[in-house]
C-alpha cells in the first residue's frame, strides 16, 4: 500500500504519524510505504519529508496523483483544492483519504462522490472523531438501545485561537480558499457526529457572525503560528455560527461553533438525551464518556464517567492496559488504520464520500439559512 | 412588615422558609410577621399554615389582598392568576413579590407594571437566581470589565421530570393555567440571566416541541408528586424550546430548555465568552463559578473554579466561613431579604416589574418565532 | 422542648438556625422554645440573643444548666469547658447536644458518658456530617453490601485558614483551651466518618507537626475573624497530623488533616474501597456522592456521580425537588431535628456519648503515637 | 544509535513505539536503529520483532549485551534481572535505559550505579512520569517559587487489577521475581515524583498488607491478561502499602499504593501544598494540572485547571495545537527522546541511576518499617 500525501502542515503531520504507527498496533499485514509527499514550497516539503520519513517529494499535486508507484492519495490541503485533487486522484484510480470539509459546495461534493464511485476506488472522508474510542462506544450504546429513543442533541465545538484581533488573516479566514470559517472547520465535525449518533437532519435555521472584520495580512506562511504584517485585509468567512435543527427521527438539535470562545481550546462537546438515558462527551477529556441510565435504582443513579480505556472498548485492545489514556492523534491513527484495512481487505470505507456529501448538504443549508433568516430543508 | 402569601406549594414552602430565616442573617430590623397564607383547599392550607408558622389563612385571594393587617403580598400561585392578584394587590396598596413567569402575556405584564407604578408600591419579580452568590459575583466580574466585551452567551436549563409518558398532566402542562411549558418555567430564568449578565436581546428565532402529546390526568392535586389516573388529556404546552438570539450589544446567544433531558435534574447552566475572558456556571454546583482570564501567563492559565463562599463575595458575609456551601433555598432567602430591605429602607426593588416586562417580551417573541419560523424582533 | 445553649459563635449561630428551622421541615410536633443562650460577654450575647431569637441570656453556664425552665442544653463552647458543662448538665437532668471534640482527654469523655447514662438523659455528640444526605446514603449503600467487604479507607480533612503566619493565636491554637489543633478540630470528624462507614479502629501510627511556632496574640475576641496584635505567643497545638490505621475488620486506613493546605477551604474528603465497589465524597460538593460498582458491564462501568437530592435519599424528602441542592447548614438542621425527635419520641440518640468516647480514644492514640513514633493500640 | 532491547511485553511495546516515534517529533538527527530485541520465548519474540520493526532477535540477554552492533540497551524485563543485565551491559560499554524499580535491593542498585559510572556510559532510569508535560510544568512552577515553601505532599497510586481473588499469580505477585508488589510497581513512581517535586525524604513509617494470600497459578504466560489454572500458589508480595514521611526540607508526606482500589484504573494522583499555593494532578487526566495561587484577588481565586497542551509547556511544542491532548505513551516517547538526545549530544541523563539509588533507598526503608513498625531513616 503505497501512499502519496498532498499537504504537509497540521493535518499532514498528523496523517504522517498515523501511517507510521498504524501498522505497529493494528492488523495491517501488507507493507505500508510512504512514497511521496507533495507541497508547493520545495524547501519546506523536503524538510518535512526528511523528518517524517517520506521517500520522495512532489511540488505539483497533478504529478503526484499520476505517479504509478502510488496506490492511495491522502488529501490534507486547504479546502479549495479538495475537489480538483480528489477528482483527479479518482480518475487516476487512486484510493482517497480526504480531510474535511469535503468541498467548497454541495455540487462539488456530489461530483467527487460520483467520480470516486465511477472509479471503483476506496474513498474515505476524514471525520476522525468517529474513531475516538469514547465516541465509537457512544454509538454502540445508542445502537444497543441503552438510552432509548433520542429526543435532544446539543453540540458546541468551541475554540479561541482567533479571539485576538491581531491574529493574522491566514487562509482559514479567506473565503476563496476556506469556503467558510467555523462552519467548515468545526461545524463539519459536529454535524458529522450528529449524523453518526442521531441520524439525518431534516431542516435547520442558523445565524453566523464575523466579529473582527479586518485582520493583519500574514507576514509569512499562513499556518496556525503565522504572524501578522502591518497591512490589513478583510475577513471573508464566519467567526462563528449557531444553528437549530430538526432531525428526521423527531429529535431536536442545537449546534454552535466559534473560534472566539476564550478559554475553550478544542472544546468539541456534545450531549444526547434519550427516553431511557443520556450521553455526554468533551474532546478535551476524550478518554471519558459520561452516561446516565434512567432505570438505575435511586441509590445508584447518577452520571457515570466511563474511562474508555478497556480492551473491550472500540479500538482500545490495540493499545495499553486500562487507565492508560490515549491522545488526540490516536483518532488519526485509527482513521488511517481503518482506511488501510479497507484497502487491504477490499471492504468499504466508512465514513465514505456519501457521508461527506450529506455533511456538505447540511453545511450548505446552514449557510443559506444564515442569509435568508428562515428554516431551510437540507437538500437530498 | 406584615406578609400575606398566596400559594403554598413548592414556591410557598420556599418563600415561607425565606421569610422565617432572612431576619436572622440579614439587616432586617423591623419585625416580619407572617400574617396570612391563602389557598383554595382549606384543610391543606390550614395544615401548611400550622407547619410553617402563618398566623391565619384565607381561601380567596381577593380577601387576602384587601386585609388591612397586611403590608405586602407574596404571589406564588400558578401563572394564570398572577395578573389579577398582582393588579388587585397593587390597587390595594400592597407591596408585591411575584413569582416568575410574570404573566400569561406581554399585555398583562405591562398592565401589571403600570398598576404597580401607579400605586407607588414596591414591586419585585422572583428571578431568584440573580441572588445566587456565584451569579451575583459573575455580574460584578463582568461589570468590572474582567472578561472584556461579551461575544457569546449560551444557556441551557434542562430537567427531566416529564420524560416518563405516564407522568400526569399537572397544571404546568396545561396552557390555560401555565400559558407555556418550558418557556415560562425554565426559559424565563435563563432569559433573565442573559439580561442580567449580557444585556437586552434584540431579536430571536426559536423552535418548540411537544413530544408527549397526551398524558394521564392527575388523580389528585397537581403538584410535582401527583399520580396519574386512567383517563388521558392533551398536553397543550411545549416540552422544550431552543432559541438563537442577537443581543443589542452585538453578542450572539443560544438558549435551550427542556424537561426531557434524562439525568439533568436542575441543570441551569450557562457560559459567557468575552474578549478577555469567560465565565461558566451550573446550578447543580451553585457554589462554584468557573472563570478563565485570557491574560494569565501561559504557565498559570486555566479555568478557575471559584468556591464562592468567601465573606467578600456577594451575600456570603451573612453566612459561614469559606468552604461551607450554601443551598438552593438561600437564593430565596436572599430574594426575600432584598425585598424586605427595600420596604424597610424605602429603596427600589431590583429586579422589579419592568424587568419582568422585558422578560415577558422575549418569551413572547420566542413563542411567536416558534410559530412563524422566522426571526422576531423583541417588542419594546 | 425548652433549649438552653452555651456558646454563641460559629457553632452557636449554626445551632440557633437549626433549632429555628428544624420544626418547619421535620416531624417535630412539640413546640421548641429557645429559652436562653449563655456567654461570658454580656453585650455580645445580648445582641446575639436578639438577632437569633433567644428569649433570655445567661453569662454563667452554671446558672444556665440549673434553670428549671430548660429541658436540654446545647454545648458549643471551646473544648476545655465541654467536660464541666456536660457533667453539670447531666447531673441537673438536662438532655445534652454536645459539639465535638467530646473532651480534652479520654478520661474526661468516659466520665461524661457515665454521668449522662447515670442521669438517664438523652445525649448526642455533634458529628453533624453523618447527617449530610450523601454520607447517610453512603452508609446505606455499604450496609446493603453494594461495595462488598471494605479493603481501604482514606480521608483528608484539609483547610487553609492558618497558612498565613500573621493569623493570630486564637483559642483553637492554644492547647490549654483546645487540647489539640487539627486533631480535635478536623481529625475528630474523619475518625467519626471512618467509624460510621468502616467500623472500629484497632491501632494507629501517626505524626503531627507545628510549622508556625509563634503567632501574634489576638487583639480581640478570638473568633475566626480575629486580628493580631504586635505581641506574639507560642502555638501549642498541632498544625496538622497524618495517621495510618488498621481497622478491626482488616481494612487499612489513612487519615490526614491540616489547616495549611492552601486552596482547600473545607475539604473533608474520603474514599472507601470495597471488594465489589468504591465510594468517594468531598464536602465542598456535599450534594454529590461518587460510587463505582465493579459488576457493571464494561460498556457502562464508571464512577457515578449521584446527585443526592432525591426524595428517597436520607433526609431529602423534607426539602425540595431533585437537583435543588442543600447547604452545609442542613447538616446541623438534621442533627438538631434528630436530637429533638429523640427527646420528643423518647428514643436513643445516635451518635451518643459512647460514640464520642470511642472517637476520643482514637484521638488519644493518635497523639500518643505522634510522640512515641510507634503503633499504638486504641484503648478499649 | 543502535538499540537492543530486553523484554517485549507491556514495557517493551511502549518503548518500541517510543523509539519509532521520537525521531519524528524531537531533534534527533542521528539515525535510530532497532537492531535487536531479546526474550526467552523465541516464537513470541520473533512475532514481536516483526510487528514492531526490530531487525533481529536474541533469546539470551547475555548475547544481546555483547553484540558489537548495539550502542544502547533498553531493559524492560521483570525486576530480578535488572541487576545482572544492567551490570553486564555497563561492562560491555552500552548505554542503558532501565525500567523501574531499579533493583531487588539497595545494595544491587548501588552496584549498578557504580558499574555504570565506571564504564562511563549514559544511564537513565525509567521514571517516565517526569516526562508528562503537566508534571514537568509542576516542577517549573515549584522551582519558580510560585507556590512558596512546600508544606505537605500527598500521593496515592491506586489501581484495581488484582481485586478479583481469581486473578492469577503472575510474576508481579512473586517475591523472587518482583521483589515487592505495590511498593516497586507503583510506589517507586510516587516516591520518584516526591523526589522530583519536593526533595529528599528523611524518614518514613509504613504498613503493608496482602489481602489475598493465595491465587491460582497462571495457566500460561504471566502477562496482565494471564488466566488462572486450578492449582493455587502463595502470594509473596504486598497488595498495598501506606506510608508517612518527613522530607529533609521539613514538609510532611503521605504515600499510598494499592492494586485493590476498585474503580481506580491508573490513578497516580498527588497534591502538593505550599505557603503560597498548591498543585494537584491525576494521571487519568494527565493533560491537566490543577493549581491554586494564594495571592489571587478574592473575586478570581480558585483552583485553575491548566490544559497543558500549549506550545510553551514542556515537551508540547513537538506536538499539536492547544487542546489536542497527549496520551500516556507520550511519556515514554519523551523519555526515549531525552535518552537518545543525551547520547547524541553527549550530555547527562536525568534521572540517572543515582536517582534510582535514592528511590531504592526509600523503598527499602518503607519495607523495613512495615516489618519493624517504627520510623526508619532513609539510608544515605
Amino acid at each position: 500500500m503505497r501512499i502519496g500525501m498532498v499537504g504537509y502542515k497540521f493535518m499532514g503531520k498528523a496523517h504522517s504519524h498515523a501511517y507510521h504507527t498504524a501498522p505497529y498496533f493494528f492488523d495491517i499485514n501488507k507493507p505500508v510505504e510512504l512514497v511521496a509527499v507533495c507541497g508547493r514550497d520545495q524547501a519546506a516539503v523536503t524538510a518535512f519529508a526528511k523528518k517524517h520519513g517520506w521517500q520522495s517529494i512532489e511540488t505539483d499535486w497533478r504529478r503526484l496523483v499520476e505517479r504509478s508507484d502510488i496506490d492511495a492519495v491522502d488529501i490534507g490541503t486547504p479546502n479549495d483544492s479538495h475537489y480538483p485533487i480528489a477528482v483527479a486522484a479518482a480518475k487516476a484510480g487512486k484510493h482517497i483519504l480526504l480531510e474535511k470539509p469535503m468541498a467548497m459546495s454541495l455540487a462539488e461534493a456530489k461530483e467527487m462522490y460520483k467520480a470516486a464511485e465511477a472509479a471503483g476506488i476506496k474513498h474515505q472522508i476524514g471525520f476522525n472523531y468517529r474513531r475516538v474510542p469514547a465516541i465509537a462506544l457512544a454509538r454502540k450504546i445508542i445502537e444497543n438501545g441503552d438510552i432509548g429513543d433520542i429526543v435532544h442533541w446539543r453540540a458546541v465545538y468551541n475554540q479561541d485561537w482567533i479571539v485576538d484581533p491581531d491574529f493574522p488573516l491566514i487562509w482559514r479566514l479567506d473565503k476563496t480558499i476556506a469556503g467558510t470559517g467555523a462552519i467548515g472547520d468545526l461545524g463539519a465535525h459536529i454535524v458529522d457526529l450528529a449524523h453518526f449518533l442521531v441520524g439525518p437532519i431534516d431542516e435547520v435555521t442558523a445565524m453566523t457572525k464575523t466579529f473582527i472584520k479586518e485582520r493583519p495580512l500574514p507576514s509569512e506562511g499562513g499556518g496556525l503560528s503565522a504572524t501578522g504584517s502591518a497591512q490589513k485585509g478583510e475577513v471573508t468567512v464566519d467567526d462563528c455560527f449557531a444553528m437549530l435543527a430538526r432531525f428526521a427521527n423527531g429529535a431536536t438539535g442545537t449546534f454552535e461553533a466559534t473560534r472566539l470562545a476564550t478559554g475553550r481550546l478544542n472544546y468539541n462537546s456534545w450531549e444526547v438525551n434519550g427516553t431511557k438515558g443520556s450521553i455526554a462527551f468533551n474532546l478535551e477529556r476524550m478518554n471519558e464518556l459520561e452516561i446516565y441510565l434512567k432505570d438505575d435504582p435511586v441509590n445508584h443513579a447518577g452520571w457515570r464517567t466511563i474511562n474508555v480505556t478497556n480492551g473491550e472498548h472500540p479500538y482500545v485492545a490495540a493499545w495499553w492496559p486500562p487507565g492508560h489514556i490515549l491522545g488526540w492523534e490516536e483518532s488519526h491513527i485509527h482513521q488511517v488504520a481503518d482506511f488501510l484495512m479497507a484497502i487491504q481487505n477490499d471492504t468499504l470505507c466508512n465514513p465514505d464520500f456519501s457521508v461527506g456529501v450529506r455533511n456538505q448538504a447540511v453545511l450548505e443549508a446552514l449557510a443559506q439559512s444564515a442569509k435568508s433568516g428562515g428554516w431551510v430543508k437540507v437538500p437530498a
